[in-house]
């Protein structure tokens, strides 16, 4: 069957078989009657970071830092599944004036995505440790990469088959703890699986719509991993749109590769702007390194004030 | 290895092999210092159509109508390999005052994307043949699917990387036939690979990038496969960017299914934003059905008038 004759075909079935709509009618949702989709009004750059690259011999001196240095919120790692421990960081957090971002979790192996019932449990229970140390400490999300690669024998349709059988439970889980789970699309270096927002995007809302909570997933972006693979930054963050949760602020591949913003020639303008336009207001964090040879402190603070500088450059 | 190990040891090797810039250099380019990247004041709805929808005995009297109801392009199929026949469209367009806008030609039963030698130098002949009748006829663009579902035996991994293997060069014979090869994104339904504009759009600039005249392949969105596939037209539209060569119409899912824009719920006005936003002026085609019981000729002015409306309430 040609093309054409396909669609043809489909068509006249679709029309057959469907009830019929009045087809005099107007077209009565007002939505986007003279109305903007531009929510810049409501946008904030909240900006915050991964603890690794926080000077400081405790966390109570790196969130003091952090805080003295404009950041708004602190990004955790896997040890928040120890309830203790998140306890602990909430309590460092209040003292500190600082907020919970997410959780930078991973991909546990790829044991979700794999057929051994053993190993896919034992992701799923780890996985859910960790979403309940972040509703206690208030996380927006944990952030999960469904298989690096070489780490799941499935390919990209058993993976998200995969990922609309299971996880339509785990999102809410996740929205029972007051969290997220937020897909993080990778490079194609790290992951074949999963390399855009768009894709993402639209994952997390399949998955949201197969569950009962309808909240519990969203998709992040990283400015990394998004230069190699977006076309277009502001789009990207455009079809992130109300799942996007969570943002990753590093440079993308030019020299020194992945660096802190502003060390390499790397612009963060074209993905503002998207983000500015969707009113995102969440938060965005350092996951990058430092140049060995630079005073880091003084690093941290200048990278800040080149992302501000960029954020205000970002017009519509 | 633990997924931040991976990124630090990953970010310290990039350090350590590359050559390092200037740490103290500004960001000194100044594309962004104050300028939008919105392009509305460019923008341009060239409203067109296959020609299978439209009324008429014979092309001519097609076209006519086409131009009485203020349409400005046309969109062809695969006929136009033939060149005579290519030649004859191209002095009834010249007649008519109407432009060509592209040819709609899938998938070639997916022999493009197989490992079978012969079955694969069949579509690529005749591939090159449209191509060439498309310069001729001076279309835009050759529409092209890799593969239906069911069309090919390879992962997606394996049809984007054969894609990148062979599409350089194909791309480089469509700018030689002063045109382009046009992906587009289907939906799950009709094709598990390449849904989304973003991907697609990708998938053509890798290919450019791998090819000579860098120009030859670009990427198409259609209203209602992106109904299913996108979580924001605007986000998916700008993501094509200046690689969006052409635009299918059609309402989406509700009922009656994929019909003249108008006649089910679906509005128009989030992705024509996206379009405006791009400055896009390429061609917005028909590709729908209209039920049997309307008056075509008037179903289809009233198809033309209602997307004028959503035009321009798409206010960015």
């Amino acid at each position: 069957m040609k093309r054409r004759e396909f669609l043809a075909a489909g068509a006249a079935a679709a029309v057959a078989l469907s009830s019929r709509i009045d087809l005099k009618a107007e077209v009565t949702d007002s939505t986007y009657d003279g109305k903007s989709a531009n929510q810049q009004a409501n946008a904030h750059l909240c900006l915050c970071s991964q603890l690794g690259i926080i000077p400081g011999k405790d966390v109570e001196e790196k969130f003091a830092k952090m805080k003295a240095w404009g950041m708004e919120a602190a990004e955790f790692g896997g040890d928040v599944a120890d309830p203790e421990r998140a306890a602990n960081y909430k309590k460092a957090l209040a003292d500190a004036g600082l907020k919970a971002a997410a959780v930078c979790w991973g991909s546990h192996g790829g044991d979700l995505m794999s057929f051994e019932k053993e190993r896919k449990q034992r992701g799923t229970d780890d996985l859910k440790k960790v979403l309940e140390g972040a509703g206690i400490l208030g996380c927006t999300g944990v952030i999960y990469v469904p298989a690096f690669n070489g780490q799941s024998p499935l390919t990209n349709q058993e993976i998200r088959k995969m990922l609309l059988d299971d996880f339509p439970a785990l999102a809410d889980f996740a929205a029972e703890c007051g969290t997220t789970i937020i897909f993080e699309p990778l490079n194609r270096g790290e992951a074949f699986f999963l390399r855009q927002v768009a894709d993402g995007a639209a994952i997390a809302r399949d998955i949201n719509e197969a569950s009962e909570k309808k909240c519990g997933m969203a998709v992040m972006g990283d400015f990394y991993h998004m230069s190699i693979e977006e076309t277009d930054m502001m789009g990207a963050f455009i079809s992130g749109g109300k799942l996007l949760k969570h943002v990753h602020l590093a440079g993308g591949v030019s020299n020194p590769r992945r660096t802190l913003p502003g060390l390499n020639q790397s612009r963060f303008v074209e993905g503002f702007r998207g983000l500015k336009y969707i009113g995102y207001t969440g938060p965005c964090s350092f996951e990058c390194g430092c140049p060995g040879d630079l005073d880091r402190e003084e690093a941290i603070q200048n990278s800040l004030n080149f992302l501000r500088k960029e954020y205000e450059l970002a017009v519509i």
